[in-house]
């Protein structure tokens, strides 16, 4: 009996949020008709004790606005007003009403009338009719189907917890814009892809450990001493793939790298991995360029940019949210193919980064030759510096030199230790100022500054008061790795003049490519590389192949001189993704892992798939990675994946919506035949 | 200078394959001009010293033939012809020639004249004009770009070995269609999702162990006794979305389960999941059945099937393996919805399984009533028994009693074990025929044959000569688990009558929504399950929604009668997937798992961030999770998912192309804090 009424209390529960009216059709939307919509409670202002309005949020659908009155006590209208009243806000409600009107979107520009087509509208319950983008009803009744909670507080522009991620989501407008933006793209890049006979094929997740490049996460199986790993990236069967005959190749994959987490990084990650046959470096990057720009004109045409206070991101243009919105003429936010090339020792020269953005109004440029010994001392130690400067010029046309020599003490006083502490010397600004001798620019000496304004050093000339000159030195050696500090600094110093409204918010796409990678990087203590005994691994993956004839006798002479035939696609300083010619002749794949890497025969083994398939005639090919997560980013106007990422995972690599990773038991360890070493956990 | 030959020799060998012309665009193909095509030598024909003819394959695209022929020696015809008889057959080549013919798809019945539209068509290198699906080339050059070795032997409907993938997916055409078809597939379910406002979300893969129901794998993490697990399906995400405010999701979500595999299993696999708020089963229900038939129109229209030997397969229409095809009338093929619905207890007591085959022409009915003691105790030790049987009749007209009997006593003599050692008896099974005493029916006695002659018996009346009359008894109690003996002895019986002519091969598709399951399953040895006290564990999963309120007030009185509110989705006699609607309400959740279910405190908190969306105003909502592999299989005519997918794992687990899964070694296992047992490994 009381198990009973326990059933019988569950049962009054339920059944107060289970049955609900079926939503209305698209069809069914005229006015004077009645209808049930379903959504959140929004908002609610309540006007007078017979009269009050409310929102009812839909995903993915109109604005509906509800008004409530009534005349006579203990009507419809009275329950209804009440019932509206008493609900708690953000609670999920069935709302039946009359239509009073529908408003049509005026501002797509299309021919058609704004009406309702209602003979061919959808009957499908939950649907509404196109071009429709707020509906107002008359409030008939109004049911809750479940309660939101008092003690969540929603406010504009909240952060919740990140353990309350569904919270973020459904409070946030810029989170969840961009999820619902993340497949569109997606979608339109999988039909360019398939309009150039590409066949998606998924690869397996659970692969196996391969000395690749980067540390593999394991997943242990039941057989004692046997693991799958995650795979890095679908590479090895891709290729595999091209053995096999398939011209056209691409999976949104998701990939996986057990590394400590850089900034912005994620443990599992989703990349738009493509493979071609018969192809060179040369045709996979006309084939990036050609998704890419197909992409750009769907976006162009589809959405617009919408500025929210501090957020600026990318709203379907129909949406109501494209309030704010900034139309640029179609075609201008995005580069168009093709796309700039620069080798890599053009932009680390031109730019100090190889990651360069070219939204940014100044290049470096080499200054040693007109600077005095004494200065050049004054900013290094080193003994032969080159030493490179850049001309930064305010575009507000304000520019007076105390706000300039303001914005140049603020820049260097939160300089990061990287620069500050640069054994090679700080970087140095000065600022153009006719008030003061010399221009500002005394530092340099007579001599020094009068060949900077008679535009000795290119790049400097025409000096005007506001100008910003900066200086840095660096070691007399060959390029490596991601960038100088000079670079680094230029980086800087846009961003700032950008937040302070010195230069203006650039909404614009600049693509570029960067090639000519040197093939092979000396070791390092991050990287695991391929474990060979050579002291130095494969720059990307030891699958690249060299850029020309030239490089493939470097390889057996001087093989750290070796360029590859690969090639990163970079947006507006952010790398997008990189992609190579691949080695299609058996021979050459095995030589460069045993001679040049010299990899152990148990580790070439763990390529012997790849190997064999290479040897059953396989086609030259190449192919190309996009990280798709970033592209997102970049194209939603955001900084971070984690805000194009449903449950993205922390710094640490915990996912802390769901608490994720768990402490795992002795028992399920068991069943591994694993177990912790004696003393830990 | 000993390095110095090496280069030189590897600069030799890798330019001979590395550079090779562009191919020709869409736009080049031409009579009487030149283009080049790049593709795998397929099959020569060498007429005479001076004439040869050989086939060009390119995947996805047109077939191209070239004919080799010269006058004078010396000449670059001469070279040529040298050159293809040569190169060794599958080699991949680029080919230089002059367009003799192209020929048109004058099958596709379109009105417009077969021709090139020169100007409109792609200049893309690599494209080909629409409509030509087959090309003609005068050869003028021609260039291996890789050799194919002498000892792969390849010969029609090859069998290589699981090691060699690559070699069996470019040589076994219904094998290699089939990865074409999947991904089409996929974009067209995908299509129909976007236009009914679904949103494409990812969740992640590296999830947290939680007591959902299946057997996760785990992923150590660098951290020393924390890991994560795979998810068995993205569920509780998804519910996660729904708190979110997203009113519908889907994804095609790779799933991991560690199982000990039964047929036709992979540890991982790939589903359509998808849910929706503000719904029930019922508009899930609905809403899989329009995505169906989107899916199924387009396959009617751009697809046929394709026999080809042993082998049945659906190819694209446009293409060339289309010669055998069996055009079936346009909308024949499909059942089209509203699909019929049948509870669990429905199916089982008419096919005796829980996944019925609705193209086999023959139901179940119960016979006890009608069969004379005598026979019922031969048939069976059982004390009560239900007994039910079928009739079969072939459809041949031939059916002579000689080939009946033949076929009855090969079905008998091939008895799986478990039908043939059933405690409850083996089925029996009689050949109608006049010719015989009783016509065949002797062991029923006079009685029992004159009153299934007689029709008292539903399924049995106007029995004709050749009729296979089968009967079964089981234990009178009810249903439990999948199939009964007699609904797997149904499915035997009409497989072999297919496989040897005696019913029809049947291309149809039947679908069928079973519906009704009961909410929870006593606990087993072989499923984990919630890991409760309370001796039984939620059938699907603990988030499943009882059906009425009847079944919430069973919740708390008799649990194991409580039916839920899940619906399977059947297609001749494949589970294609399952789905339910959710307890969205976060009391009734945490009820269930806590009283219903009997969870720990420690088992309920692993669910913590579920219990939190829901309570933070979650609407209603239900899903679907569709097997995509399994789908794609069905709907192509193969019994296995291995059959379309590129790189699957064996019964072991174990992919045998790349060989995972792969020894792990000691310093693996310490990067996570892990070990192995002393003594093993």
């Amino acid at each position: 009996p009381d198990q009973k009424a326990v059933g019988q209390q569950l049962r009054e529960e339920w059944s107060r949020y289970n049955s609900f009216p079926k939503p209305s059709g698209a069809r069914d939307f005229k006015e004077g008709q009645t209808v049930t919509v379903h959504g959140f409670l929004a908002r609610k202002r309540i006007k007078s004790s017979k009269l009050a309005f409310a929102d009812i949020q839909i995903d993915n659908g109109p604005a509906v606005q509800i008004t409530s009155s009534f005349q006579e006590p203990d009507s419809p209208g009275h329950a209804a007003n009440q019932a509206l009243r008493s609900i708690a806000l953000y609670s999920p409600v069935s709302v039946t009403g009359t239509v009073a009107r529908l408003h049509f979107d005026t501002q797509t520009g299309q021919a058609q009338s704004p009406c309702v087509d209602h003979e061919n509208a959808s009957s499908r319950p939950g649907s509404f009719p196109e071009h429709v983008f707020r509906i107002d009803l008359d409030l008939q009744s109004i049911q809750p189907l479940n309660v939101f909670p008092k003690d969540i507080i929603v406010s504009k522009g909240v952060q919740f917890p990140p353990s309350a991620r569904h919270l973020q989501v459904r409070f946030s407008d810029p989170l969840r814009t961009r999820l619902l933006v993340r497949p569109q793209i997606a979608f339109r890049l999988r039909q360019s892809l398939n309009d150039l006979a590409f066949t998606e094929v998924e690869t397996p997740v659970l692969f196996k450990s391969t000395p690749e490049g980067a540390r593999e996460f394991l997943v242990p199986t039941r057989r004692p001493g046997l693991a799958y790993a995650l795979p890095q990236s679908p590479q090895q069967y891709k290729q595999m793939l091209m053995a096999s005959g398939i011209r056209g190749y691409y999976q949104f994959a998701r990939c996986f790298r057990d590394e400590d987490l850089r900034a912005d990084r994620q443990p599992e990650f989703t990349q738009l991995d493509l493979e071609m046959s018969f192809a060179t470096g040369e045709d996979v990057m006309r084939t990036v360029e050609s998704i890419i720009s197909d992409l750009a004109v769907f976006l162009d045409s589809d959405f617009c940019v919408v500025d929210e206070g501090e957020e600026t991101y990318l709203a379907p243009r129909k949406s109501l949210k494209a309030k704010n919105r900034e139309d640029s003429a179609p075609g201008s936010r995005y580069m168009m193919p093709p796309f700039p090339r620069m080798s890599y020792e053009e932009v680390m020269t031109r730019f100090g980064i190889d990651k360069p953005d070219l939204r940014i109004p100044f290049e470096l440029h080499r200054v040693d030759h007109i600077l005095p010994r004494s200065f050049v001392s004054m900013i290094t130690h080193l003994e032969n510096p080159i030493v490179e400067g850049f001309r930064f010029r305010p575009s507000s046309g304000e520019g007076s030199e105390v706000s300039m020599s303001g914005f140049v003490d603020e820049l260097m006083r939160t300089l990061p230790p990287a620069l500050a502490q640069n054994p090679d010397g700080a970087p140095v600004a000065l600022v153009v100022d006719s008030s003061k001798p010399l221009r500002g620019l005394s530092p340099l000496g007579f001599e020094g500054a009068g060949a900077l304004e008679s535009g000795e050093a290119p790049g400097f000339g025409d000096l005007e008061d506001g100008d910003v000159v900066v200086f840095q030195a660096r070691q007399d050696k060959s390029f490596q790795g991601g960038s100088t500090a000079l670079g680094t600094f230029r980086n800087l110093v846009y961003q700032a003049a950008v937040s302070k409204g010195l230069l203006p918010k650039d909404r614009s796409f600049k693509f570029l490519w960067v090639t000519n990678f040197p093939m092979f990087t000396p070791d390092n203590e991050t990287d695991p590389g391929q474990g060979g005994q050579a002291g130095f691994s494969a720059t990307h993956h030891p699958f690249t192949a060299p850029l020309t004839d030239e490089d493939v006798e470097l390889l057996a002479t001087d093989p750290l001189k070796a360029r590859a035939d690969h090639y990163d696609l970079v947006v507006n300083g952010v790398e997008l993704g990189g992609g190579s010619r691949r080695i299609h002749v058996a021979r050459m794949q095995e030589y460069v892992m045993r001679e040049i890497l010299k990899m152990t025969d148990a580790g070439v083994a763990q390529f012997s798939h790849l190997l064999e398939a290479l040897r059953a005639g396989c086609p030259p090919h190449a192919g190309f990675a996009l990280g798709f997560d970033r592209l997102v980013a970049v194209l939603t106007y955001t900084d971070s994946v984690r805000d194009v990422i449903a449950f993205p995972k922390s710094m640490k690599g915990e996912d802390l919506t769901v608490k994720s990773p768990g402490r795992v038991t002795k028992e399920q360890l068991e069943t591994y035949h694993l177990t912790t070493f004696p003393g830990k956990n």
